[in-house]
């Protein structure tokens, strides 16, 4: 058995980061940016008003001065002209500066009448101009990778990239074994239970930016799995839950053996997960979970996100793990590293009351995976710790 | 002009929590839970072997006691008989504790010689034994509104939940206007600039669980915004972005209230933002916000998620500000409520240098806003204040 630390390392070595494909902007949020994009053009493209007032020379400002108004510059409609002594041109929010002009008088601190305008009030030494390029100009960048958010989404619109390079979605393919497993929505017999971590850990991934696919269940035959394995064709990853102890052998690696699995590990010094193996398989990674459902989501979040994050680029920005302090005390931990399901709020971090992993009611309660490190010392409450958010 | 609290529960007053419709599991991740919903059985269904072992009477269960394999249980394939007394059966994980047995001696403890066993290590007092229902028994619920996470997913799939009751999607259309606008990918004339709002705003919203439509640009006329809107019927929220300020009149307001919206406040006391209106437009409720970038951006997070959330029925889990400590003084704000951007990390967080509200490099560098109340007065490094994280 090897630890935790030690798997995540030689699951790294399972994946890639992917290929680039090319995306249109309007399907570009949340997904990976792989490459750094660079601005096509200044902004703003010119000068432009930052206020609704009236432009004029800057010399010429002061209390009581007056100017003749030759014209008016909207946004997407410039003032074509000059603006010469004595001249001032009606400019709003956003329109360019017109030229000959350096200054914007706000018009609060102006009175009208016709065409004629006076300053009436101090208009202070602020220009109300806005420079060419103040925002960004021509080539700058934004740096990959990241994962692309509203505000950068609004930044390469404004950058004029409609389209982006993002790292393909890993393709992963989930297969759930077991003869006593049944889809939801049918009649279990009284052996049988619901598969549920496919559905789970589905939702888990795909929010982390993979594209997931249930594989329909596989029975506890070798053809089945083989079956299985063979619907699983061009996945970057397959998972297997469960089948790892099927009787007295383990269905899974023989299986994958015989079909050319080259074995990475086997078993991980954990609670809850093991068994946990993984290898490569052909063209893809392939991870092997425990059937229990919690133990499975644990592997999910440890084992499997890392490896989606790996693909899509993103290994250097993980840290998943956080700090906080313990409101009840805390027994000792076995020889084990244990993922406690958990509750976290702004008070601090308290373990669920029952560990036991098969209660999945306890998962759905939880917010939190408390990391105890093998032989942890029992602590009381107050102490820091450290978990992963759910 | 109002205050934001003020504008925030008018606008909570524009929507409803909209109807129920139900999806197939697989479809419910990341949507919001509208209704309780209940276990359809008990987990596990039968009193199950939490480990791999020998299912023998607990009675007969002493060091050195010896038992007649008599079958076999394994999940999914359950023995049918009954374990009698000197009996054992063998059994795995999960697999449903044979009748006539009521302890799982695990096979580490037991020497094994064909047929016969011998319990060669101290078995311990605990039986190895999950009772019938432990993990949830029938009608145990899942309480609504809740956003269904990936343990949701796996409970309810657990529970044998096929359809889940969800709050339908919101569905919003977004209009642009201004004859200075341009689509990404259009070759800007050179008084124009790109559409970048209605891509930030769609991202932003989307990812809180709204449908949101890009409409196509309103040019700066009555006509073109009238047709912008007649393309926006079936929303259950129209939002205009800029035309609040065209020239010398208020394009949306004139245009929208021939149109018979009922207005419900206009402008709001805070930066970046004025102007904002909101008001009921037939079946809609409808949102101007202002065409400066950052500023959209901001009444996005300020106003638009907070009705998203009340049309999926989320508005009484509200509180969205955090607090955290200043890494750099801050200056005393003015009369209006400021929400700055800034950047906040493990250590604290400072606003970003330029305030201006049209640097939207400024607002993708940032992940939060740091709420300064009316005429908060200037604070050292260490003073605590309120933000909300992008």
């Amino acid at each position: 058995m090897i630890t935790v630390e030690d798997a995540r390392a030689l699951l790294f070595d399972l994946v890639e980061t992917l290929p680039v494909e090319t995306v249109p902007l309007a399907e570009a949020a949340g997904r990976v940016l792989s490459q750094d994009v660079s601005a096509t053009r200044d902004q703003p493209p010119f000068a432009a008003s930052s206020m609704d007032g009236y432009a004029v020379k800057a010399a010429e400002v002061e209390l009581h001065a007056m100017f003749k108004l030759v014209g008016e510059s909207a946004a997407g409609n410039r003032f074509d002209g000059v603006v010469g002594p004595g001249q001032a041109v009606r400019i709003f929010t956003g329109a360019p500066v017109p030229e000959g002009a350096d200054f914007v008088v706000i018009q609060e601190d102006v009175d009208r009448k016709g065409d004629l305008i006076t300053i009436s009030d101090d208009p202070g030494q602020k220009t109300n101009i806005r420079p060419a390029g103040i925002d960004f100009t021509k080539g700058t960048t934004i740096s990959a990778p990241r994962v692309i958010r509203p505000e950068d989404m609004a930044l390469m619109a404004a950058m004029n990239i409609p389209q982006v390079p993002v790292a393909r979605k890993p393709q992963i393919a989930l297969i759930s074994t077991g003869d006593e497993l049944v889809m939801p929505g049918e009649v279990p017999g009284p052996d049988q239970i619901i598969a549920s971590n496919t559905f789970g850990l589905k939702a888990l991934l795909e929010r982390k930016g993979a594209h997931v696919r249930i594989l329909p269940i596989a029975r506890d035959t070798a053809s089945s799995l083989e079956t299985a394995f063979g619907l699983a064709k061009g996945a970057d990853l397959v998972v297997t839950i469960g089948g790892a102890s099927v009787g007295d052998y383990d269905l899974v690696s023989e299986v994958s053996e015989a079909l050319g699995m080259d074995r990475s590990f086997y078993k991980i010094r954990m609670r809850p997960g093991k068994p946990l193996m993984a290898g490569r398989m052909g063209d893809a990674a392939m991870v092997g979970l425990p059937g229990n459902p919690v133990s499975a989501m644990v592997c999910g979040y440890l084992f499997l996100v890392p490896l989606v994050r790996r693909m899509l680029g993103l290994e250097a920005i993980l840290n998943p793990f956080k700090t906080a302090v313990l409101t009840e005390p805390l027994a000792a931990n076995g020889p084990r590293e244990h993922y406690m399901r958990a509750i976290v709020d702004e008070n601090g971090i308290r373990a669920c009351a029952d560990q036991d992993s098969s209660l999945l009611s306890v998962l759905a309660d939880a917010n939190a995976l408390l990391m105890r490190p093998p032989k942890d010392p029992a602590w009381p409450a107050g102490a820091q710790v450290q978990y992963l958010l759910l």
